[in-house]
């Protein structure tokens, strides 16, 4: 089955203590579209201005990424800038220019419709609202948000997470939103929520899930260089939809499996800049490092 | 094989957001101790002073614990006074008193002298070394030690690592000791100090080894109510050197199990205040954790 992601595409300008690299190919949808393309079929929704470079165009297409949704519109394209910190785990943003992404409405084509598997990458809760109310039935719906959200758009979310299956946000996110500093004690007070399914993203700590089958303890792949981690968190939840939506059996069967996939994509996304590593990595070297982790957390 | 543990014998007064609780039984020998003893024969040295409650003496033989090594001089027993954030993740020192522990030597009976398995609990640098220099030929000595020491007693800290096969410390001191933020080129660096074996303590986010046979990633046990974290540290690296010493094998075979064993323990300890809830459970309780464990990781 195929993966409808939505979400920003954008063109981002990070800067490091050790390099500069300007108008990468960036974005929620981007980064989660990449990921998923190893594992299945995937429709990106989202919105280009007319500088978007062609070289990034052929990029999506080379992963086989259906650009149907894609609306490229008169305009430039949506822009970040930000500077990581030494120890990269602070970030700043140094601009954002919103371009052709301010007025964005995303359009479902026909087929996009009937999809089964909707991730909902990080943009606007409207957005996302709007997206699902164009969808026929689908089988699976995950959220991933961002602090931003979490402070302008409070109800829209709240609104939100009852109408999905999934939502997937960080400890800091998890923590402004329920009060509480314990994940557990956090994801117990998000369940109350809406969502079956709450994924807690901890970094290079690895990431929590909640579900109807209990909890899973789920391991970061060991990086000893991060280059830039722009972009883990949405090839995490990008990964592990692509996964979900092409393997046999239930959700339950699948999801732990799902959010190894998520962490080894997140990884290879760490190790370069923008997309750099993620689009050059194939299907085999990512089953390299899921079987890694399976050693590196036997007992 | 019996464990041998050195560190300090104390009296913790803890005031939490919830509760405040006077002179409990505390010291990294104390937590270790207990912890190291529901898997065998555990010798522990240290000092307590003529104040010492015969309630914990009556505690630590419960547990069946080896006290020819434990010295009762005239004075007072070190106590530690300190209170913790409502996040419980901060916590500052309000008063401590040294009492006898100041100039405490440690000083080993003579069957001591023969143990194979040593575990240097958190305690000056120099007195760890004290003990090493009256062994025989252990097998298997692990250290573990805290920020003062790195920041007062760095030289003999150093001189210690080498005489040492497993070192364990926590993420913010394996920061400060390599100024390497990231934990595996941290591991990395502190193989170059001298232990082969090297284990970073990350709080509720777990522990993870660099060893011969690579990388092992510990979850840690997962609470949602924190009641005490104090002792937790030295309850992990008990429980681990506890199975350690009574698995069959060689130390590669069992270290992972051991680590796994050292999470539980500290879980445990983090249920009460002081020793509270460790010395209130069962052996048969500490595996049921280990089996919870091994599902909540597994995919």
């Amino acid at each position: 089955m195929s993966v409808l992601i939505v979400g920003s595409t954008a063109l981002d300008s990070i800067k490091t203590p050790h390099a500069e690299n300007p108008r990468l190919l960036g974005g929620s949808a981007s980064h989660a579209a990449v990921a998923a393309s190893f594992f299945g079929p995937v429709k990106m929704i989202g919105v280009v201005g007319d500088d978007f470079p062609k070289k990034y165009v052929a990029l999506y297409k080379k992963h086989r990424i259906d650009l149907t949704g894609l609306q490229i519109q008169d305009g430039k394209t949506f822009h970040w800038a930000g500077e990581y910190e030494v120890n990269m785990n602070n970030r700043r943003t140094l601009l954002t220019e919103l371009g052709v992404f301010e007025k964005f409405t995303p359009h479902l084509p026909d087929p996009h419709k009937q999809s089964a598997f909707v991730l909902l990458a990080n943009i606007a809760p409207s957005l996302q609202h709007h997206v699902l109310d164009q969808m026929a039935r689908p089988r699976f719906v995950v959220a991933d948000t961002m602090d931003l959200w979490l402070n302008i758009a409070l109800e829209d979310l709240l609104r939100l997470l009852k109408r999905l299956d999934g939502f997937v946000l960080n400890d800091s996110e998890a923590h402004q939103l329920t009060q509480e500093d314990n994940v557990f004690a956090a994801m117990k007070k998000l369940h109350r929520l809406g969502p079956k399914y709450i994924i807690i993203k901890k970094g290079s700590h690895g990431s929590i899930l909640s579900g109807p089958k209990g909890h899973f303890i789920c391991p970061a792949y060991p990086l000893p260089n991060v280059v830039d981690p722009t972009g883990a968190g949405d090839s995490f939840v990008g990964g592990l939809m692509g996964y979900l939506s092409t393997a046999r059996g239930g959700i339950d069967t699948n999801i732990r499996r799902a959010m190894i996939y998520g962490s080894v994509l997140a990884s290879f996304c760490c190790e370069g800049f923008g997309l750099n590593r993620t689009t050059r990595i194939k299907r085999a070297d990512i089953d390299k490092r899921v079987a890694e982790l399976e050693r590196l957390t036997r007992f």
